[in-house]
């Protein structure tokens, strides 16, 4: 039996019913001010008394009255019998209307004698300066930051009533572990409500995970019913597609209502808008990145219309690297790694598969490509959201080319330093491709001519006449990776897996396999393409290829035999005039750093000798 | 007595002795990951296992031997023999290469008829698409986002090793009353290790607050001999200076070394960084916005140094509303408004006393002027670093002009649609200049011409011609606020307090005054000017004045007796070409909403016929 989706919504239409269904408002919660940091008011705060309540010394010295110290001047000195000492911080009594400094002052027995009239109020810090008693100090839905904090406390408040929304969150799924235990093949460690409770609490709602259940609709009304009892809004994690296996329509639909079941939006398509005793309950996707989708375009966005107001988001607009072709009828939205480069933004759209969650994690901002267009042109001008501060997506260092596992370690480095490394995997093609229309400012590769000269070959062909800096990461061991010593030569006898047409790895295979005289077409898998070492190690580990090329670090790292082929030098190609850039410069530093070397030593099958070693073009 | 500083040094220096004079380095503390958000990594996060450990239906539907479905069409359909079912998130079992959706497929018993040939790894997710055994998730020092928090959670991540530093506060002086109680005149709610722990605490630092201790110097001893024991830096709050009553330099000396005692940094001058056991000790003065400006620049750049990394800030440029003059040796920190108007931003300073919190709270920006300059001419582009995020900065609505405690209710109706309200109180005539100079987004006003006309006779003659919008916040009554219903004529009987020359209720003041036939030089404390009606009736609550004029509310919201003098026009002044402006459009909602005009009848003394109303010029 297929079931189908009863009528797919568009996200606008969708979010209105939601908005405009439920009669959801946040709640007030009183929490005490030390830990109010991140919290939104849900009224106003009044001083409850001024500050300060009595006219203070502002200095160290004497209060007197202004009055009498009239006249007085170097040449005639007054003598003040009415003056009383003071410090910072005591009261002015009140009968005097000044202060005068303790340095600029003859103490003379109980007498003062001073060499300059004052005005009134002089160093006096009057009542109420800072705030009278009754005067609003913050608003309602305000956001509480760490420097409201002294002055709330000096104010007299300690506890403040903030917003909050109850959500239930209720994972669902036969093949779930809970967080914490190791998945066995085909199970899936039970992390969407994990992320929600993560980033709905940050907001201010209430979150509570109910214990995980399985694919039965019994169980699910059951944990749906006591949900909806115990909170305002209600979030079913999974089983909210249409197939044989998904319940959670079907459950809503028996406790109350399903309004929709299907909405027009990339990834997050199988969501489910419900209503049970007049509560919203959501049917959130089981895939992270729809998850992530539906929390942040359905249901953060109904958190602010209930009153529980989000924080304002950043968008820039920037240089899409890569054409992003789609349907039209479905609003999608890609994350992306965004970057400045020069005085522009780039905008590099990262993997769409809804399982990726490293998207999420390697992103900066989100990319809407709306329902009514295929998709945007490689070069065109495009607005994204940002997930992070302005200053952190202006911090991004963009690399774009060959892949190697060390990337990662240079990454390590270069967060110590603030600086986030973004990088893609296009293979060296495609990072020269990338420097020449200046949409990243490094590119890894690793190309051999055939002179046997690595890489400036391909530069000036590809770049004439550019300005380009190469930087030596390493010369590296390439080789053959099998679970039982494959050699080149026998290529032919296994199931192979490969790396995508461009890449560095895969023209040395050509190359080799040309030397050896074997024809490419005579080994099975050789369209089989992925795009990194640690890919092509994998597959060989799970039995899905019986060979591949690959550095020897992924092999090692996966504890597999590595029989090497060949050794090449593997550098990271820079526009001269993005050399002063301090990003950049903080990569050439990295790679020259010996903790770098070290880390190369560590991981095997590098040779440092070159590191940090650069060339110039032309 | 008279002690002084050993030698005042540069921030710059300080921060040098600070930076290189100590061994400090963030340690390591493990966390649960569900608690982690906000933490920074101390050391890469590597996944644990591959996700997907092997590979997966990405559908529901069969899973097939691609080469099998091999020429299939709609006219030659395939019967597949070796095809099993499966659904989405399922082990492909290892024989098969690919998935056929089940929409696709007539299941004929045991049989599947197919109309389509399929490439090889169609439909299915590789082992390791979303991240590889041993593969970096996240490196080091990254502060995690709640986001990240779904991925770690699936890569098998329970704990993370975040970084902290332990830091230790000591509340010093005797006039302090813990917070929560509340203080008589003359004592001090200790509010400043409350602000530390909340702004130190955000970054990851593990804050211990130590038990208030009087200005003693054995007791004061005695509790940084235990705190440097147990912390990695010590911050004593007060008693940094160098009067009678300061005693941390004192024990410092004793117990180690002073490095620094007098840094050129205002406010936060009388700060001391000393050595104790090899361990820094900071002395932070007690001034709430000094004490701010030391934690800000003092001990977070060395946190950043000990290697906890500091969230970046953004910059903006933008224009200075007033000149700002300061002495030349010191750099000057100066907490700001910035808002943008039009296409550039606007930089309003706030209140530079070092008591005044509300300065925290209303800023949004820290202006830094330079050691070496007197300042900046007003009108002269600034770069300021905002403490919010730059959306946030934009979403500001700045206004400038004269005060009514009814502007905070405004604030208060706007914070709910994420605008934020901020107020300069410069009087009526200080808002005519801002809108001149294009400075504020409105301009609150209420000056009565001798034609008996409110505001436009004003506006004609100093912003001729130019295109007005004058929105009416409200019919106000004006009056005498005393102990004793003092009433306009007898004012010369009794002690004054006078709002600031340029104000609208000066103004007033001066033509009723004229009315009646009294010479103001007859009153006593016609000078002594405050700059809100909550002020003026606060002088008169504490004993400062017996009389003074403001708004009904501020009388009512003290308690006081209220004589009425006048009623008056108080609105607010638009510029034509700012009407588009969301914010602007929100604040003549939020002037004409019921929820307004509620707020102005409970505060009593406005009258709201005419609320709302517009009228334009010229």
């Amino acid at each position: 039996m297929v079931r189908r989706y009863l009528e797919v919504r568009s996200l606008q239409e969708s979010l209105k019913i939601l908005t405009t269904g439920f009669v959801c408002s946040a709640s007030k919660v009183q929490v005490p001010l030390i830990s109010s940091v991140g919290r939104v008011t849900a009224e106003p705060i009044f001083a409850r008394y001024s500050v300060p309540e009595v006219h203070l010394a502002a200095m160290d010295g004497i209060a007197v009255v202004s009055a009498e110290t009239e006249g007085a001047s170097e040449q005639r000195p007054v003598m003040l019998e009415h003056a009383v000492r003071v410090n910072t911080g005591n009261i002015v009594p009140p009968e005097y209307d000044a202060v005068i400094m303790i340095e600029d002052v003859n103490v003379e027995g109980d007498q003062f004698r001073i060499r300059r009239a004052v005005p009134p109020w002089q160093h006096i810090r009057p009542a109420g300066e800072d705030i009278g008693e009754t005067e609003m100090a913050i608003p309602s839905y305000h956001r509480i930051r760490p420097g409201d904090l002294g002055a709330l406390a000096a104010y007299g408040i300690t506890h403040v009533n903030v917003l909050t929304v109850k959500i239930g969150l209720i994972p669902t799924g036969s093949e779930l572990v809970p967080h914490g235990t190791a998945p066995a093949p085909g199970q899936v460690v039970e992390s969407n409500t994990v992320m929600a409770e993560a980033m709905l609490g940050t907001l201010g709602a209430s979150c509570t995970r109910y214990p995980m259940v399985r694919d039965d609709p019994e169980t699910i009304k059951k944990a749906v019913r006591e949900a909806v009892e115990e909170n305002d809004l209600v979030i079913v994690s999974a089983g909210s597609s249409a197939g044989t296996r998904d319940f959670t329509a079907e459950v809503i639909r028996e406790l109350g209502e399903v309004l929709v079941h299907g909405i027009a939006i990339k990834p997050g398509k199988p969501a489910i808008i419900g209503r049970v005793d007049g509560k919203p309950v959501i049917g959130m996707p089981g895939y992270p990145l729809s998850a992530l989708t539906i929390l942040r375009e359905i249901v953060i966005p109904f958190l602010d219309t209930c009153g529980l107001p989000v924080p304002l988001t950043g968008v820039v607009d920037g240089c899409l690297t890569v054409p992003v072709a789609k349907e039209v009828g479905t609003d999608e939205f890609i994350l992306c790694a965004v970057g400045r480069i020069g005085d522009r933004f780039v905008v590099s759209p990262l993997s769409r598969g809804a399982g990726v969650q490293m998207s999420a994690v390697r992103s900066n901002a989100v990319l809407m490509v709306p329902s009514v267009t295929e998709g945007f042109e490689a070069g065109q001008e495009v607005r994204v959201t940002l997930s992070v501060s302005r200053a952190e997506a202006e911090s991004s260092l963009l690399i774009t080319g060959s892949h190697d596992p060390v990337l990662d370690h240079l990454a390590d480095i270069l967060s110590r330093q603030g600086i986030r490394l973004h990088s893609t995997h296009v293979g060296s093609m495609g990072g020269i491709l990338a420097i020449r229309k200046n949409e990243c400012h490094a590119a890894p590769m690793h190309l051999l001519a055939k002179d046997g000269q690595y890489n400036i070959p391909f530069l000036k062909k590809y770049l004439p006449g550019e300005e380009i800096i190469l930087v030596c990461v390493a010369e590296r061991e390439q080789g053959i990776v099998s679970r039982e010593e494959i050699h080149l030569n026998d290529l032919p006898r296994y199931r192979f897996v490969n790396r995508q047409k461009g890449s560095g790895t895969r023209m040395l295979l050509d190359y080799e396999l040309k030397r050896a005289g074997i024809d490419p077409a005579d080994i099975r898998g050789y369209n089989r393409e992925v795009t990194t070492h640690l890919a092509v190690a994998l597959a060989v580990k799970t039995g899905e290829a019986e060979a591949g090329m690959c550095v020897y670090s992924a092999a090692r790292a996966l504890g597999l035999p590595f029989v090497p082929v060949g050794t090449e030098r593997y550098e990271i190609a820079i526009r001269r005039e993005h050399l002063d850039d301090p990003r950049v410069r903080a990569l050439i530093r990295a790679i020259s750093s010996p903790e770098f070397k070290a880390d190369l030593i560590r991981l095997g099958g590098y040779y440092t000798k070159e590191t940090g070693v650069q060339r110039r073009l032309p």
